[in-house]
């Protein structure tokens, strides 16, 4: 089986997983399980999800074990994509092809959707992880999640980055925003996964390097196809950095030296994970698939 | 020392909890930290603090163990009033008396100090669980609060509050609302201070009794402020629900009936906790205080 079908079939695991972990749309308050689901359903790489259980099972444990934070973690994941496509943040209409979460359900519901998916996240993962043998474990689970999703990871990052617009940073801010936004929650997850699987210190030292080189990576990409990306296969608007005067890898260090910078940070990526095990066939195809993707 | 004055010392106490465990303004994203704390300090009764902390102690514990699912419960009580404030929600432009979060940060800012008080609400009870002997117990505690603010709880009361403007609903939903919206959390912080404390079940069922009673008398008793308050003591407007079309305990049953009720539910709320603990005494005062309150 070649990657990109080994990818899929990972990806429609996580599809059916979120179908069975979502909220039942009922009672009263129906109408905002819709809007959370409208939001989870819309698709997506899952590639948080992906990592999650890969983490878990690289270091020798059982990914049945951190199915609820694969879950959990898509969900913060797609709540934060929803507050900020909201009018006061990004103003998006469309995402991943389809009206935002604001444009079918309006803005007060898509605020309260999005607190409701970051709750709903440790719902999923407390609830789960209640009466296991190694309690202490999942707690410190849960907590590399939330601290990767808050402000010392995707939250500040965040703040940051809209504090940005408009204005020339210096790498030093950009490489906070790029770790903060989008690499933590990579580490979170990753972290979380290899911790229940097991992990010694080494071995979460290695998953933690990985997450982090991927997930910058993958930011350096997301700012390359910002500018040489396809819109019809990205799914939005490219050109959106240029207009809105916003610094990027590719602004402040040309295209070229991004892209060899996006490639040693997947080379670094693969190295730390060859030294966890054998199987590392779909850690280093994602790693590789961060690099070539193009949306 | 008489009752208002032992509240006022738990409150300054509650107050000295949260200076220690809000986060520093500082790094990068230093300004979404000064907006967490500004609304994190702008004061109120501090009475779900207060009430955790008391659930611990009625049941024989010891309330060191709860501070920080007190000063949590905080934390989301604060992130709900913030993202309820916003222009998209009730668009309120004064909070006790100070201008709402949005009309200091603007609004991109107050969406996103809201989800980090949400997420640092988990991060405190988190990082304060971990290493623990019974972690059980604060995975149990934790899922509690979890439940409580989530679309079972505060945000499905919400919800369906925001639907409910301008329409005429029935008394069961108006319960729905009352009970969620503002029940469900002093539920949850009072669940996890007692499973916390050592509650056995049936200390736990008549924590949960008190604890549901409180929360809709204190819900019924708001009804009839935005009737009959005092501005000035309230330190918002009044008249904001008929102004709404909003249904409530007096639009649907009289003042009277209302004001009956709300006394009937704390009369219960005291017989259950008369049956805890001879040291009833902050508990049966809150009670009372509920009724009585003016802002």
């Amino acid at each position: 089986m070649d990657f990109k079908q080994a990818l899929k079939e990972r990806a429609n695991y996580i599809e059916d997983l979120l179908k069975k972990y979502m909220p039942k749309e009922e009672g009263y308050q129906k109408t905002i399980m819709e809007a959370m689901n409208y939001s989870l359903e819309a698709g997506g790489k899952r590639l948080r999800p992906i990592l999650t259980l890969e983490a878990c099972k690289v270091v020798g444990g059982n990914e049945e074990d951190v199915i609820a934070f694969a879950v959990a973690i898509e969900m913060i994941h797609t709540y934060s994509l929803i507050h900020d496509d909201l009018p006061a943040l990004d103003n998006d209409d469309l995402r991943r092809g389809r009206p935002t979460n604001h444009k079918v359900y309006g803005e007060s519901m898509a605020i309260l959707a999005g607190d409701a998916l970051l709750n709903y996240a440790f719902e999923v993962m407390l609830s789960n992880s209640i009466n296991k043998e190694d309690s202490n474990k999942y707690l410190c689970a849960i907590n590399e999640i939330a601290k990767s999703s808050g402000i010392y990871g995707m939250i500040g990052g965040q703040v940051v980055d809209v504090q940005s617009e408009n204005v020339q940073i210096s790498k030093d801010k950009l490489d906070f925003i790029h770790l903060n936004k989008t690499a933590a929650i990579i580490i979170g997850c990753m972290r979380a996964g290899a911790i229940i699987g097991g992990a010694n210190d080494e071995q979460l030292e290695e998953i933690t390097k990985y997450a982090k080189n991927i997930g910058l990576s993958f930011q350096i990409v997301d700012d390359i196809l910002d500018i040489v990306g396809d819109e019809a296969k990205l799914g939005k608007k490219v050109g959106s950095d240029i207009e809105n005067h916003k610094s990027t890898y590719p602004s402040l260090l040309g295209l070229d030296k991004s892209k060899e910078i996006a490639r040693s940070l997947i080379d670094e990526a693969k190295l730390s994970i060859s030294k966890l095990s054998e199987e590392t066939e779909l850690l280093d195809g994602l790693a590789d698939y961060i690099i070539a993707r193009e949306y």
